[in-house]
């Protein structure tokens, strides 16, 4: 500890090297390889406008991640940081235990209400979308108990599914590098297959592929015995997991089923609420009838952690009737964290951005990234409002990969930094979910640096 | 929904009833009996300036429980909204994957460093309490595999512990409310004895209970099988379960066995961190030794969600050694968060408060509550640092409690509300967490009004 903080308060008189060691020494960084970060010195993002991130080498970036897919309204929107400031000086915390509450909190559970499915009207509060999927398994369960089918344990969530870090939102989502570290799953939790037909449709159509991938939710159902089923959990798209754009088969048959069976459907809208889609949440884009929709990411831009779960009315109602639920968070409901939601969501109604990103940006961007469908590394795009996936491949004929699976993803990020536009891979999917405010002179330099990227990429693999 | 947000906006012309009922019809509280709630109508925490908060009813309150133990600065430090308004303003929001890093993040992990335990220099971030108990149970684990101990899994908590609400942290906690909702503890989490020596230490001296509690851990881990037990989790004076002060035996022979046993020691600073005791950490306090010190709450005083996991050295370099930790959250971090945190923590050293809270408030604030023992109701009063706790007993002989246990704490906590002091109960144990700025004025309403609470609830309780 010989460097003081002191003396690194100014940003203007740190180089980079300075915070890359302050940052090895005293910052364990989250889904990382440590050692490697200390070897190589991370990169310092620090500051933003609009799309675009600079770097403590005033290097520029086009962020055509927003974030991690959750800054919808760009950075830099003035009426967020009053929001906060306006809140913070008139009631900086309180909690919403032992009957309280508080205004900013009320006001965006009435603006959520508003702009959710029309049977879903109450709203839990967390501060994260790990939180919200960790409290999906606890209601879930405390539901089935007071509807007396204690029984109704398992929840079922699909295999390369994504709903947060916590120990259950990690067993509930099915990503196997998480799966590894400390015996996940935990009890109660099962997996069925995922609707990604690039990947593993082999010669079944996209129809008979999506069909095929909800009925292994039937099989499972049937397996376990369907009155030991509690819920079925998915993302309405897959975010982490590559922006897995499902079959137009797919959800029909899953909301049949789960209607069949008298199952709970949670909907994941981490990533698809907000207005990725081009409707407010991904339930709307797909026509579903959730009973759980956990939030977070563009529920405030990102500007300030907060989450929470849309609750349908029925469920609310039992959960209420139930007595004590004997769950919550201190930072629940966050007045400052509420304001910026609450202000967030009203510039995205007043602004009209998710309709644009409806009839406006979201067509424009789908057609400008099917331009990189042509390129000799690209074995398809495919998209949904804006949100966008590039699959790598060596053979798009045969879809082969790259040998070292996975490698060629990171290349191409790599290569995508090098040229100053933030895109990220998942194995070798490259993907995109920019800002909703992006605009058509951000999509050419998006377009562009991608091509750029792809080209670099591609010619580093020759031969290989 | 009928009100429309718009109409809502200004709180000078929505009535308390409004509120009230919006709260009613969209927000589902945390911890709460939501029909009670529905049907009584919740309070309105409308604004906060030092100690005191205001409802919407204009309703003036003493906050002796600083929030939820996390307000340490008090409401109203304009430095803390100064912090917020310019990094949102710069960077609102950027990740700490990919290899990339932002300067607050940095500066409040050399900040932490600074202070903690000098063997401990590496934090992980996350944005809750709850979010930091979940990351010790995953980093444990992965620990125990790097070290090539991979059947070292199971982690030891306490009865009536607390460690946050997610599944996992609710099963390290022993609340006995939490675990019969939801099928909780998971597997691999055990319980021992807490030393609760007025609640359950008989006939023996405090001395002997603390080691009998102690030795618990001892017989558990024998019986268990040693290799088996990956950590033993504790706060160092337990909060939730009702400010439980350990007897001064304890800790060191916790200390003896977790060292003989070789298992890790976590020691859960949510509460007890930054200042509460009079040492910026509990482990301070009680000269500990801990391998992760899981903190929040009062790191940021509670202006913003911010949480974290400090790592001992000798832990940090294991986990860097073992490649990919494949666990973090989107709010790891978060920019705006932490560069809140880093002003707090750098106000409570310029101010000296934790110096201020063991030589002068903390020790004249012992001394007013040690003159409520005498009243009739109250079997003990203790406390350490600005923490407090008394017991409400019908008899103080025998510490025999009034029927229906928890609604005499539940009543008097009511009675308090009444005259305009926020106190909380747990069980029949009323408890005070005031913010570390509480001057000798707010002091003398404290007691003034803590008297009056429990006159009020003694007069009610007569002949019962």
């Amino acid at each position: 500890m010989t460097i003081k903080a002191a003396t690194a308060a100014n940003t203007s008189v740190t180089t980079t090297q300075q915070w890359q060691r302050m940052d090895a020494q005293h910052h364990f960084h989250p889904f990382s390889n440590n050692a490697d970060i200390r070897a190589e010195g991370s990169r310092i993002i620090e500051r933003a406008e609009g799309c675009h991130l600079w770097d403590s080498d005033g290097k520029q970036y086009l962020d055509a991640f927003a974030g991690l897919w959750c800054v919808n309204l760009g950075y830099g929107r003035q009426e967020l940081v009053q929001a906060a400031s306006q809140q913070m000086q008139q009631l900086p915390y309180y909690n919403l235990f032992f009957k309280t509450t508080t205004t900013p909190v009320i006001e965006l559970a009435h603006e959520i209400a508003d702009i959710a499915p029309s049977h879903m009207n109450q709203v839990f509060f967390t501060g994260s979308g790990s939180e919200a999927n960790d409290t999906v398994f606890r209601m879930v369960r405390r539901y089935w108990d007071i509807q007396n089918q204690p029984e109704r344990k398992i929840i079922i969530g699909r295999k390369n599914g994504y709903h947060g870090s916590t120990v259950a939102g990690a067993s509930l989502g099915g990503m196997p590098g998480m799966h590894k570290q400390g015996d996940l799953p935990i009890a109660g939790v099962e997996h069925v297959d995922q609707p990604y037909w690039y990947g593993e449709g082999g010669d079944l159509t996209p129809h008979e592929f999506g069909v095929r991938a909800a009925r292994s939710l039937e099989e499972k159902i049937k397996a376990l015995g369907s009155h030991k089923v509690a819920a079925f959990i998915a993302e309405p798209i897959q975010g982490a997991g590559g922006v897995i754009i499902p079959p137009d088969s797919y959800w029909p048959e899953i909301q049949r089923i789960v209607k069949k069976y008298g199952i709970l459907l949670v909907v994941d809208e981490v990533i698809c609420g907000f207005g990725r889609t081009g409707e407010w949440f991904g339930s709307q884009y797909y026509h579903l009838q959730p009973d759980l929709m956990p939030i977070a990411k563009g529920l405030s831009s990102g500007y300030l952690p907060i989450g929470g779960v849309v609750m349908a009315d029925h469920f609310a109602e039992t959960l209420a009737k139930g007595g004590d639920f004997n769950h919550g968070y201190t930072y629940s409901g966050h007045p400052v964290c509420a304001a910026v939601a609450l202000e967030n969501v009203r510039i995205l109604k007043r602004e009209r951005i998710v309709e644009r990103v409806k009839d406006d940006i979201g067509p424009k961007f789908q057609q400008a990234i099917a331009t990189l469908a042509d390129h000799p590394l690209v074995g398809e795009v495919r998209g949904v409002g804006l949100l966008g996936a590039i699959e790598l491949v060596k053979d798009r004929t045969t879809r082969l990969r790259y040998p070292d699976e996975g490698s060629t993803g990171t290349l191409c990020r790599d290569m995508a930094l090098q040229d100053g536009l933030v895109l990220r891979a998942t194995g070798d999917t490259m993907m995109m979910s920019p800002p909703l405010v992006i605009n058509d002179q951000h999509l050419d330099e998006l377009i562009t640096k991608t091509k750029s990227a792809l080209d670099k990429t591609w010619h580093r693999l020759k031969g290989k």
